[in-house]
């Protein structure tokens, strides 16, 4: 039997790569996604189910996690909260930060992987471009690794993967090209659901990762802002 | 101003020992209760509404966690896997576990925490009479502590509290009954949702904690039995 790895899957560029990684590695995937009143909700899961079509992947689980609203505390699910546009230089929290997020995500991850038997969770986290959220960094993912350990079955062995923990997003895009992750069907954008701003953190991110690899994002923008100057 | 908690409240004995716990720390109260999609759910949420009423909580925050329903694997969520009669004497995790439940629970108070500035979460597990689930164990918690310091913004600092992790649930009834807790109003039942069962794991802990205190339990059984001899 093929080992099965539970791969958080978003529809953003970085989760896509790692479906790719981990399909690389040999694993079946088991794709996971979660709606949590973000605002480009039924974009985002558009984007789940074109990735998910693309790898031929069969275990899906999509939950609401409605909690991420009723608790409030971002602009991504507090629609009384402005999307604040980039500002890539700032080591402040910016205003799309659910708290614990990452945390939450794992802790639905591991049920299920404990459930089906995965063996891994594949979750796109890189702390380089994270826009300072904590949750993305790589010793809160050794901690959660712990608590994973302590807290299911002593016969259960889930891996926590991070593979692109340390890559920027040109790292990103140049790893994802390389295996040919189709990165035309991804979508980041924060604000719209049609065609991407091209001025929140998440396109301000993209954008830029695309232009330092030399490589023309496929998907389209209303302002494809320059971040980057050769 | 008052320190803020958020106290775990599933409706039965031991949150609400935690509560009065808290609350003779000298802590408000926030008061945080799941639904996930249990047997015995609406019974739970008017015991947990009977014991708000009672502490007169003000900040309160109910959450639907559907997900642990989708992902199956445990009696209490999933119709098709029987809850097993009480085996108090057995070491095998029983079949109302809901894998890594506490690490969903944590993480979604976690968050709550982090927006509304509680400064501790109080969580009633108890290693001893715990039946063996490995998410209510001292280490597990000592984890998610870890989790929780990496994880949150710099200047959140939430602390997990286990206040009756080593009990057993002789103490809880003798310290509930001292602190006044409103043991009348709880339920533990996970079988029935008009008289208590007497015969689900839940029950069994419960019952065979009253008779070692001596204490007579409050609430009515459909068959209260003996579960401890003099």
């Amino acid at each position: 039997m093929n080992k099965l790895a539970v791969v958080l899957l978003s529809g953003g560029m970085d989760s896509a790569l790692c479906a790719s990684i981990a399909k690389s590695e040999g694993y079946v995937l088991a794709a996971l996604h979660l709606n949590y009143g973000q605002k480009t909700q039924v974009r985002e899961l558009k984007a789940f189910e074109d990735i998910l079509h693309h790898f031929s992947i069969k275990h899906k689980l999509i939950v609401d996690v409605s909690h991420f609203r009723q608790i409030g505390g971002s602009s991504l699910t507090d629609e009384h909260i402005e999307v604040t546009p980039a500002d890539l230089e700032s080591k402040e929290i910016p205003s799309s930060y659910v708290p614990f997020r990452n945390g939450n995500i794992l802790a639905i991850a591991a049920s299920w992987a404990e459930v089906i038997g995965a063996t891994a969770i594949f979750i796109g986290a890189n702390q380089l471009d994270s826009s300072g959220y904590p949750d993305c960094r790589k010793e809160f993912y050794v901690a959660f690794q712990q608590t994973i350990n302590l807290g299911t079955k002593p016969e259960t062995n889930i891996e926590i993967r991070t593979p692109i923990i340390n890559f920027t997003k040109k790292d990103i895009v140049l790893k994802a090209v390389e295996l040919g992750t189709p990165l035309e069907l991804t979508w980041s954008c924060y604000s719209e659901s049609d065609i991407a701003c091209g001025e929140c953190d998440s396109c301000g991110l993209r954008l830029r990762g695309f232009q330092q690899a030399g490589v023309e994002d496929p998907i389209e923008y209303i302002n494809r802002k320059t971040y980057f100057i050769k």
